[in-house]
């Protein structure tokens, strides 16, 4: 029998797929969405860990939160909480391992696309 | 004024996005389906031009157009009509020149996938 974590700290911890969980079809469907990708894309630009109110998007509170979580249930972002905070990180090295080249080729591309219709 | 085209030759055009249309969310989209994914894979591997029923996928006659639909509407294939036929190709250069490198390192990571599933 494993001993339980502390409920207090076990409550917190918010689930991440494994590496070996991660999906291509997930990871695409995350990065397809506009509101997402540019989570991704300040995320892949700014500090490694950033605040989800750091990252202050134009939508409503459960709108963002959703966002969040798609982008971490998909295996795109790590989330952890500090304090009252949420902080998000890009899961680059899993996406890395699993998929050489592919963020960097979607943040290329969205890089790309944003210089064209500016 | 401009001639229009014989009616029965305009009927049976489709119709699909000029390459300043195609946008990176709908590219992502369109290849975020496994189904839509393998269509894509296939005509990246096997001959420039194949027909829906050659690429045969294993659901309904109506979601199987409706997954080339989606890929034809994203700007990810182009479809003509020979005869009674639909023939699909990629649209590979549209999306080079667009996102260069993407669409490869996408079909890197669904080759990548296939084999870690086998």
């Amino acid at each position: 029998m494993t001993t339980p974590s502390a409920p207090s700290a076990a409550g917190r911890d918010l689930p991440h797929p494994h590496r070996s969980e991660i999906r291509l079809e997930g990871v695409l469907h995350a990065l397809a969405d506009p509101m997402r990708l540019a989570v991704v894309r300040r995320l892949a630009a700014g500090p490694a860990e950033q605040s989800c109110s750091a990252l202050d998007l134009p939508v409503s509170k459960s709108t963002t939160t959703h966002h969040f979580r798609v982008l971490r249930e998909c295996g795109v972002i790590r989330q952890t909480y500090r304090g009252t905070a949420k902080l998000n990180r890009l899961r680059r090295d899993d996406l890395q391992a699993l998929f050489p080249g592919l963020l960097d080729s979607v943040l290329a591309a969205a890089q790309a696309e944003a210089v064209r219709r500016a």
